[in-house]
């Protein structure tokens, strides 16, 4: 199966080491438009060729783009546009309720299954594309009465073969939900950066900060140009999220001014629940994690 | 040497394994009053031998305090009226301004050496206890001129056995920077999680919960019983800290109303910083780093 690929990044690069290691692609073509990251793709092998957008797309069975959201919107309508009428495509976006709306009357609406796999670093480029990134994480599927099912199908298929568990859930929910889970935590880290950065001098944080700072603080390494876009898209949740966020942490500075001690305890064990949910300690949970699709309806 | 460790639990009871894996130890003595912790830290050879606290510390050569900050300051005046005149002391209290206050009018004062070997882990308890732990890692020793050089000296030999470079600071210089570098994470990572388990239920959690969730909300599952009297004992720069981390927060929320792109950027590129900071990129800083010791003064 011939697959092309838009965006030989983290995401894209990491899902063509897995789609030609499983040999589910016998060819990658590669599209990417920083000259730099495809040559650097072509040395890798993420792709077997490169070729120009509309060329590339008209030649593959599957189309994936790996590429910062507000692209996405521009790019995937000239997708559909080029693609043989029994092309699957999908996209890989943290956003997808803006997606959507952009091809929601486009004439091959069905070709295209709206996804996004939960996983990834707080690197990028091409030389960030890890195998197995995908292993046993979460692929949510949106709007799936949209899509065609033989493009379902093929696009479920590829996601398991990667390591996959799928998800579906609409377009507004999976925006509401990624906004907690994935979008607060990499503002938090973003602003606790900008706090330490902003009270102490190179030399205390390089020789203080313990693996307990380095982990909160990681994913403010991760790349504006991936992030900003989707802060952008989904800002009405990010807000939502972010002032809960923000009321939380009053709470627990009114805990300490008013040196409430309950309360203060009360606030961290409660958050000390998060250990038992993460490690799944949970029976129901842990049965429910060996199939491998869910739906989530509100 | 004999060395009495106070307080068998992640701290105490890692200090305790490099201690005799070291040689340094001859002998440790273990007092916890936690009656399980005490069983299990002499099942796992975490101490040799128990014994009453006024026992144990006036057998000793060196007496580790690794117990809640707020035990502390009740356990540390009873150990220096029961202790040699000849023992060193040291504590390993992620506060210290309180701490040594509490004794600073003690007849023994000399004999204690107030530090805050920087690493830990989210787990608590004898069986977290883990060798290694301080390997390359930073022990702040504070106030030194208020130590005995022979106290000194000894305390710097045993954190330097275990794998620790030292940074001297006053007491109240280390609540000030670690306030920033360990307390504030720790209050963002338990409000992340009260944020989405009010938003999300387990399930949801579970399944999506990428690396990037993880890792950033790891410190909510940090024992409350040994952070909240941190958290009062540095009240002042812990609130200061978290008012400056809202402000960040506020910040980034503002730009994301205003459609300021510019501004959203430059918070996020300023973020990135953190990266060569904590890699380390920075010739003058590795150079430093391969020195055992380090002075800071303002």
């Amino acid at each position: 199966m011939i697959i092309t690929i838009v965006g030989l990044g983290l995401i894209g690069g990491s899902i063509a080491r897995d789609l030609k290691r499983t040999g589910f692609a016998t060819e990658i073509i590669g599209v990417d438009n920083n000259v730099d990251h495809l040559k650097r793709a072509l040395e890798l092998g993420l792709a077997d060729r490169k070729a120009k957008l509309e060329d590339a797309v008209s030649q593959a069975d599957i189309v994936v783009l790996a590429i910062p959201v507000d692209k996405m919107v521009k790019v995937l309508p000239i997708v559909l546009d080029h693609i043989n009428p029994a092309t699957s495509v999908t996209d890989v976006g943290s956003t997808k309720k803006v997606i959507c709306d952009s091809i929601a009357n486009h004439p091959r609406r069905g070709n295209f299954v709206a996804s996004h796999p939960m996983s990834g670093t707080e690197f990028s480029g091409p030389d960030a594309a890890l195998e197995g990134l995908f292993e046993h994480k979460i692929c949510i599927i949106c709007d799936q009465e949209n899509s065609r099912p033989q493009h379902m199908a093929l696009i479920e298929k590829m996601y398991h073969t990667i390591g996959m568990d799928i998800a579906y859930m609409s377009s507004d929910e999976q925006d509401h939900t990624t906004a907690h889970v994935s979008h607060l935590p990499h503002i938090t880290a973003f602003a606790l950066a900008n706090t330490v950065l902003e009270v102490n001098d190179r030399k205390i944080i390089f020789d203080l900060a313990s693996g307990g700072f380095q982990s909160t603080v990681r994913l403010a390494k991760s790349s504006p140009e991936m992030w900003g876009p989707i802060f952008k898209q989904n800002q009405s949740y990010v807000v939502e999220s972010l002032d809960l966020y923000i009321k939380n942490l009053e709470e627990f500075k009114q805990s300490l001014l008013n040196k409430d001690e309950k309360d203060m305890y009360l606030l961290m064990h409660n958050a000390n629940r998060i250990k038992e949910i993460l490690n799944g300690e949970n029976t129901e949970l842990v049965r429910k994690k060996s199939t491998t699709t869910k739906l989530y309806t509100k």
